[in-house]
Parts: structure tokens; C-alpha cells; sequence
């Protein structure tokens, strides 16, 4: 490891929690399938393929226009689990409390936290509380872990993109991060922007049911859209062209963009999948996510290449290229 | 809720903790597999029976005699599975960091969480990491999860106590919270006693073997033997007797206890099974337990009676007897 202490930007999902991962995670507990470092791992049983997942959420602050921690906890393992095309079976959620933490609060969130998997028909099956003293944690933080089954035919994996494919995006990027900061008031900014976080189960289904030869389905989440498109691009050995006109954005979160310098290209969504299809069923898929209303302004932004691999390539507005690398530095912290 | 604010106790596995899961959780939560609150949840599919469970880990210190958080974290998980009967599957780990903690000491956490794996016979297939503020948490904290496949013919849990069976301890009780408790130094005492911190599947699997019929197991962590004695009790509708003279402690853990006035039924263990088997097969469980290392002093404790449903009487050495209710008040935090 090149530093010998965790740093704000080891957890922000870019170049340094990548760094953490293959030098210090990977080497020890490698096995084949820890390491192809899907949203989702895929455990090949007797009788059929299951998917595990798990994530930490540390949001702050941790209610926020559009959800808070417990939405965004139950939304983050369901969706790291569609990723993989799989039906989820059963969520668990693992609370770690601070002394003197409101009940009222707790229950507010564990009520959002089921109502979401209310929304996305799943159910949470086990869970466990702890507590810790007044200042050693903040408020609480919430650990998700899911298990589902992957139907017959359905194989995904980042390193399945292959040249000629079609890229699409399910809505327009950003609005989670961006509701996040304007929440935190750091920039003295107000808004109006929601986090898009919503379980995306339901819309996959619907994408299968038009085609189950989906080759990969990632959420753009920490590290944004960029560093999903660079992460696909590495582990297939390819290279991506997005178009820059094709991606969408709110009006309002252009704005914060704009005025603060943030590039929408590396901001966590969390309600918002990307999915590489072939060609021949892109449009197809494309039409039944419209159909849902969370993939209503899905759209078609690029394609792979056998040519860069590894390398993404952006082409801008102006009708320039811009290679997109993946996300470094810390961008901000605790925004899931 | 009886209070306002969460307080350490509620995370100590004793009675508030039991408030909360059942004031504050269930009620929101509800539904047919969490209710049960097994060490696992029991999820029936179309092929098998899966077990799914999760535990955060916010010991202090982080590393102790006989382990530290990451060999903790994997047993935990694993024992919960294996309270199941269940083989596992898979488990997945998530990471919070604090900023400014040490690599190296994470490389050895995760290398001993790898070691314990590996003594498992389990893989660690999925995994997140997240980092927070300086401040915002102590150190790391880690949450695992797993899922394992229920073998055919075997269906445990909290609730299938009958009268007449016989109650089963794989050894002496208490040295994982005396071990945590000297490695504190809040007590000015030094001492040579480790956690017994181990995984018990392969004891469990030893234990299926003679008979795949255990009504229960519990691995007795929070809250100590005590605890979970009340607990099958409470759940099964069944009055549980057990003798104080044939539960065993090591001469260093009862000088603690006498010294501190510690009550050794109310401690936790990390590498102990409390099991409750038919009496006509439990000769024969034990003896199958004593050949493994995990189970030399294993030994029956008590028995199952139709009579005082819901409570735990201990026959003393003294010749009295005393009511064994669920752990109450904080005892000591972060012990796992």
C-alpha cells in the first residue's frame, strides 16, 4: 500500500478504494469468484446460481430530500442484486447505533427502510443492533447485505461488454450526490433536487422479459457514471464511446454543476443503472424501460469498441474527445 | 419505546435489546422468517432451505488474546449459520474505516479474517468498504454476512425445545468477555485467558452426523448461556432445568468472575453451542462433540421439562435453585 493510513478518498469509490481493494483486500482473500468485483458475487450452487451482496452506508446527513439512510440502504442492496439479474430472496440490515441516538429517528428510518422493500416486493429477514458510546460512531450507520437467485440464461459481469454493443443509461445523473451536498448546506446552496434512490429490481425484470442476453447491468453510484464506464472498459478489454448530448441532466443539478465545478460524470446516483446490451436488442430494451417510470428518460449514450481497450472515450458538445478516467481524489465523503 | 434515546444497554443481547427488536423492529419489519429471530433466518426456495444471517462487529480493543474484529466477524457469521445446520455458502464482509487508520492494521485484521475463513472452510465473496471522518467512528467496525444450504431433514430453531430433551454445552463458559474485559485494562487485572473465538461449523457438521434431528442450537454470544436458555424457553413454550455443578469454567475465568463479581452465565462465548437434542441421542451427540477440539468438554447440563414454561431454573451446588431471567442493565459494551 502507497499510504499507511486510510484517507477520506480510500472510501470514495474511485482510483484510491480500488488501490485499497487489489492491494491490500484482494491479495488476501482472493478467491475466483471475490474476484471479479461485480455489484453483486455470483455463488454457483447445486441447483442454481446465487447473488450476494453487501454495503456499509454512512450517509450524512442521514435523512435528505427524496430518502434517507434507510431507503438508500434497502435501494443500494436490491439494486446491487438486479445487477446481477437476480430475483432477490431475502435482505438482511445490521444497525450500529451511538448512545443517545433518538428512538423516534430510528424509527422513522426503519420505517423507511421497509417501505422501500415494500415498493421493491422484497423481504427483510434478519438483522442485528449495536451500540456504541457517544462519539464513537455518528448517529447510526446501516449495513444491507442481500441474496437472490440469477433465472436460467441470465449471466452478467462487467467483463461481458463486447464490441458492438450498445450502452444505455436509465435517466438522467447526479441528482443523488447533488441532493446529498445541497442537504449538508456546505455551499450555502438550496435546492430542490431529490436523490433519485430507488429500487431498480422491478426494471430489470422488465428488461429481461425482453431479452435475457443483457451483458452487463451496473449502478452508477460512488464515482459516478465515469468511473462505471472506465471499471466495465478495464474488466471486458474494451473500449466505450459515450456521446456527451446523449447524457441528461436536470436543469437544477446542471446548475449546482455549473456554478460549484462538479463534473455530473462522477456523481453517485443511486436510483440509476447502466446497462450493456447487444446492439440488435437495444431498442427493444430500450422501449420497456420507458415504459417504467423509473426508466422513463432511459436513452441510448454510446457503444463498445474492440479499439482503446480499457480506455473510454467521451465525445463532447463542442464536438471534441475527452478521455474519462476513473474518479480520483475524494470527491466528498458520506454520500451513501 | 419505553426511552427516547438508544442507550448502550440496548445493544448488550439482553432485555433491552430485546425491547427494541420487538418494540421498535418487528413491528415495522414484520414477517413470518424474521420473527422467528434465530441466529439465522430460514428462507424456503423452490430447490432447498437457505440460511441467511448478519452481525456487526464494534469490539474494543481490536485485537485481544485468542483474536481481534476480523477472526470475530467470520466466526460470527459462520456460527450463525451453523446454528442453523446450515453449510455455508459464502460470506461477505463490509468495512467502515475511520480516517487515519492504520493500513498495516487492517491488512492484519483482514489477514486474520482470511486465516479464519480458511479454518472454516468458507470464502469471502463479496465485500464493501467505506471510510468516515476522523471522529465519526473508532477505528473499524465490520459488519459480515452469509448464506448456507439447510441439508435436507434438518430443521432447528428456537422453538422446537420438547419436554424431555437433553441441554448440551460444548465447554466452558465465558472466556471470550473475560478475555475482552483483561485486554481493556479497566480492571488493573492481567491475565493469560483468551477468547475462545472459533468457527463451529465443522463441530456442527460433526453433530449432524450422528443424528440429523437437533431440535435446537444457539451459540450463546450477547447476553451469555443465561440468556439464550430464556430465550429457547420463551420460544418453544417450555420450562428448561439446568445444574450449575455440570457447567464448566476455567479456574482463571471463575477468579475473575469471583474477584469482579461477574455472574459467568451472563457472559458472552465465541466459540461455544448450546445444543438441545431428543435424550435418547444425546450420549451419542456428545461423544461425537468430545473427539473434535472445539468439543472435548462438552457435557449435558440440563433438561427440558413440560413444567415453568418460559423459564430457566438453575439447580445450584448448593442444593438451591435460582431463576434464570434474560440478561438486564448494559453490562459491558462492545464485547463483539
Amino acid at each position: 500500500m502507497r499510504h499507511t493510513t486510510i484517507l477520506l478518498a480510500h472510501g470514495a469509490g474511485g482510483k484510491l478504494t480500488h488501490d485499497l481493494v487489489s492491494e491490500l483486500f484482494l491479495p488476501t482473500l482472493t478467491n475466483d469468484i471475490l474476484r471479479t468485483l461485480d455489484d453483486s458475487a455470483v455463488i454457483p450452487t447445486e441447483h442454481c446460481k446465487l447473488a450476494v451482496t453487501t454495503d456499509s452506508y454512512v450517509v450524512k446527513p442521514l435523512f435528505f430530500p427524496g430518502g434517507d439512510i434507510g431507503r438508500l440502504a434497502l435501494c443500494g442492496t436490491v439494486n446491487d442484486l438486479a445487477m446481477a439479474g437476480a430475483v432477490p430472496l431475502g435482505i438482511c440490515a445490521s444497525f450500529i447505533l451511538e448512545e443517545g441516538f433518538s428512538t423516534e429517528a430510528l424509527d422513522q428510518i426503519v420505517t423507511s427502510l421497509q417501505a422501500a422493500a415494500h415498493e421493491a416486493g422484497v423481504l427483510v429477514v434478519a438483522g442485528d443492533t449495536k451500540v456504541v458510546e457517544r462519539g464513537a460512531a455518528e448517529g447510526l450507520f446501516i449495513t444491507t447485505s442481500g441474496v437472490g437467485t440469477i433465472p436460467e440464461g441470465v449471466d452478467m459481469g462487467a467483463a461481458h461488454a463486447r464490441a458492438g454493443d450498445a450502452v444505455i443509461i436509465s435517466g438522467p445523473i447526479g441528482d443523488h450526490e447533488v441532493a446529498i451536498l445541497l442537504a449538508r448546506g456546505e455551499f450555502s446552496l438550496k435546492g430542490t433536487v431529490r436523490s433519485d434512490c430507488a429500487p431498480l429490481n422491478g426494471l430489470v425484470q422488465k428488461m429481461l422479459d425482453v431479452c435475457h442476453d443483457i451483458h452487463v447491468l451496473r449502478d452508477p453510484t460512488r464515482g459516478g457514471l465515469a468511473t462505471v464506464l472506465w471499471e466495465i472498459a478495464q474488466a471486458s478489454g474494451v473500449g466505450i464511446i459515450v456521446e456527451e448530448e446523449r447524457i441528461t441532466l436536470r436543469q437544477e443539478v446542471r446548475g449546482v454543476c455549473d456554478l460549484l465545478g462538479f463534473d455530473p460524470l462522477y456523481l453517485a446516483n443511486e436510483g440509476k443503472l447502466v446497462a450493456v446490451v447487444p446492439k440488435d436488442k437495444a431498442e427493444g430494451i430500450l422501449e420497456a424501460m420507458r415504459e417504467e417510470s423509473l426508466g422513463r428518460e432511459a436513452a441510448i449514450i454510446g457503444e463498445v469498441v474492440s479499439e482503446n481497450p480499457g480506455r473510454v472515450l467521451l465525445k463532447t458538445t463542442i464536438g471534441g474527445h475527452r478521455l474519462l478516467e476513473p474518479l480520483s481524489g475524494e470527491q466528498f465523503p458520506r454520500i451513501c
